[in-house]
C-alpha cells in the first residue's frame, strides 16, 4: 500500500476513534472489582481510580526512606537534560535515542539531589545533572528476576500484586517498579506492551495521552542507540553512540505542545495527585512531566496477546512505519 | 483505497489473526466467574462451556412443552427450503435476501411437525415445508419490549439473565430467545452486534465460525428484500419482493464447504450437544446446522461500543465492502 493510502487508512481510524469516544475519561471512586476491572482492559481507557492506598501512602516521607534504606545503594539515572530515554541531538550533528548514565547513591544522596530543585536551587545552577530514579525493570517486584530489590526495605510498604488486577488478568503482574524525580525530569512520550497501573506517592504526576490509533501522530522512526557516558569521575556526560541495535521512538520532543503534532491528534491531559491511581492501557502513548518531589508505583502487567487486541496493536505500528522521512 | 490494495489489507489482518490464534478453541468444564468471562469476552474467542444447566434441560419433554404451552398460539418460520433469512433465487432469476413466512401453530402442532422428520417421513414428502421457530426477536425476555413472550409458561424454566454475564458486562441481555427446529432447517452466515452465549437443550447445533478477520472470505453484498408469501391458505410458497430495505448479506451459501471459500478462510468447526454452551463473541461469523430435533436457548448481550473493539469490527466490514462485484 502507499504511504498516503496508509496515512488516509490511519487517519480514518484515528478520527473514528475519536468519534466514538471522544476525549472523556471515568473517574472511579474506589478500586473496581476484578471483573469492573476486566471490562475496563477491554475498553481499553485510561480511568482514574481514587482510594487506592498502601502502606507506602503514609509512611513514606524523606525522613523514612532516609533511614529505613541507610547505606544501601540505588542505581539512578542521570542526564544533563531531564530527558532519559529520549531522542537527542550528538555533538556530531546526528539524533540519537540516548539511554541515561546510570549512577549509584543511597536513598539520602539522591532525595538531597532531587530536593535542590524543590528548595529553588536548580535555576541558579544551570550545570546541574538531573537524577531519576526510573530504573523500571521491576527495581521492586520482578516476575523474571531473582535479583534482590535494591528497595528490599521498602517492599513491605507495596503490594507485590493488585488483587482486582490480578484476579482479572489471570497472572501477577510481570514487574512493580517505583519512580523517584522531580519536574527536572521527563518521559519521552512512548507506549508499553503492559496493563499499568500507576499510582502516586507524593507529588504530581502530568500525564499526556494518545490511543493506539494515534501513534502514527507521533512519527516513530529508527534513531542509531546511544548511552550519555562520563568518561571521568566529575567529567561531564558526553552522548557515546553504541553498538545496540537502533531504537524505534517517536520523533516528537514534546506531545504537550499541539503546534508539535498533525491537527488529527487527541491528546488526553491527567494530572494525578498524591493518593491517585491511572489505570493506563497497554499501547496508549504517554509522555509524563512532574511538579514538586515525585514518588510513584506501577504495576506492568503483560497485555492480552490472545485474541484480536494484540494483532490491532501491531497493525497500527506496522502501518505507521515510515510515513515520515528524511529528517524530523 | 484500491480494491486490491485493501484485498491484501484484510488478508494480512486474517493471516497474522490465524498466526497468533490458531483454530484452538477452550472447554471449560464449568461456567466461568465474572471476571473470567469478562477475560474472555476480552480475547473474543469462541469457548465452549460445560456445566450450565437450569430447569429446562431436563424438563422440556415433549409431552411437558405440550401441555403446559396448550394452546396458545407460537410464530413459527415456514420455508420451502429450510433457509429462513438467506439469500435465494427468485423465479425472476434475481437473488433475494428471503424472510420466512411465518405462520400461527400451537407447540403441539409444530413439534408434529418437526418429528415428521425425525421418523424419517421427510424424505418421502418431497413437498414439504420446513418449519422453524426462530423469532429471534427476543421471544422469551427482551429489554426492548412490554409484550406478553408467546412462551409465557416455559419462563420459570430459563434464567432471564446469566448471573456471570451480566456481571461481567454490567447489564442484563438485551434479548433471551429460545429456537426449535431440526435439521431441515439451517441459518445461513452472519455475524451479530451482540456477546451470544447459546446453550442447547435437546438435539445437537453444529457451528461453521470465521474470525471478524474472515468477514471479507463470506463477501458480503447488498440484496433486494423478498419474503415467503402463502397467497391463499393452503397455496405455495412465492418469493415476494418486498420494499423494504435492501440486505447486506454473504454471498456464500454453504460455508461448511471449503470450496465455496477462498483458500485463507479457516472455520472453525463446534458441535454443541444437549447441555453445552457457547460463548460466541460479538462479530464472530456464524452457520448453523442441526441435527434430530433441536431445542436451544441464547442470551444476546449487547456488544461494548466504548474503546476499539467497536472501530475494528466496524472497520472490517468497511473495507470488505464491494471487493467482489458482478454476480457471485
Ligand atoms: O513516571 C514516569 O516518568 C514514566 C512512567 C511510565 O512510562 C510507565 O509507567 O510506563
Ligand atoms: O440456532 C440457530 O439456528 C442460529 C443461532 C444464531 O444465529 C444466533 O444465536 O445468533
Amino acid at each position: 500500500m502507499s504511504k498516503s493510502a496508509r496515512l488516509q487508512l490511519l487517519r480514518k481510524l484515528a478520527l473514528e476513534y475519536q468519534e466514538l469516544n471522544g476525549s472523556r475519561y471515568d473517574i472511579l471512586n474506589e478500586p473496581p472489582s476484578a471483573s469492573e476491572f476486566m471490562r475496563l482492559v477491554h475498553i481499553s481507557r485510561p480511568v482514574v481510580i481514587k482510594g487506592m492506598t498502601q502502606p507506602a501512602n503514609t509512611k513514606w516521607t524523606n525522613e523514612f526512606l532516609t533511614s529505613a534504606m541507610g547505606d544501601r545503594e540505588i542505581s539512578v539515572a542521570v542526564t544533563p537534560t531531564g530527558r532519559a530515554d529520549a531522542i537527542t541531538q550528538g555533538v556530531d550533528g546526528k539524533i540519537y535515542f540516548v539511554e541515561p548514565w546510570v549512577e549509584k547513591m543511597s536513598m539520602n544522596e539522591l532525595l538531597s539531589l532531587l530536593l535542590r530543585l524543590e528548595n529553588g536551587h536548580y535555576e541558579t545552577d544551570s550545570n546541574s545533572e538531573i537524577y531519576y530514579l526510573q530504573s523500571q525493570n521491576g527495581n521492586l517486584f520482578s516476575s523474571s528476576s531473582n535479583e534482590v530489590s535494591e528497595f528490599k526495605p521498602l517492599l513491605e510498604d507495596v503490594p507485590a500484586s493488585i488483587t482486582w488486577a490480578t484476579e482479572a488478568l489471570g497472572s501477577p503482574p510481570e514487574a512493580v517498579n517505583i519512580w523517584i524525580g522531580n519536574e527536572a525530569s521527563v518521559t519521552s512520550v512512548h507506549s508499553d506492551p503492559y496493563e499499568n497501573i500507576y499510582t502516586v506517592i507524593r507529588g504530581v504526576k502530568h500525564f499526556t495521552l494518545f490511543p493506539p490509533t494515534e501513534g502514527w501522530c507521533l512519527q516513530e522512526r529508527t534513531y542509531p542507540h546511544a548511552t550519555y557516558t562520563r568518561e571521568n569521575p566529575g567529567s561531564p556526560l558526553n552522548i557515546v553512540p553504541s553498538s545496540s541495535r537502533p531504537v524505534r521512538w517517536s520523533s516528537v520532543q514534546d506531545p504537550t505542545d499541539p503546534l508539535s503534532l498533525p491537527p488529527d491528534a487527541s491528546p488526553l491531559h491527567i494530572s494525578l495527585e498524591a493518593g491517585d491511581t491511572l489505570y493506563l492501557p497497554a499501547g496508549w502513548w504517554h509522555h509524563v512531566r512532574q511538579t514538586g518531589l515525585t514518588i510513584a508505583l506501577n504495576w506492568w502487567y503483560d497485555v492480552e496477546i490472545r485474541g484480536m487486541n494484540w494483532v490491532w496493536l501491531n497493525f497500527l505500528r506496522g502501518e505507521s512505519e515510515d510515513l515520515t522521512d528524511g529528517n524530523e
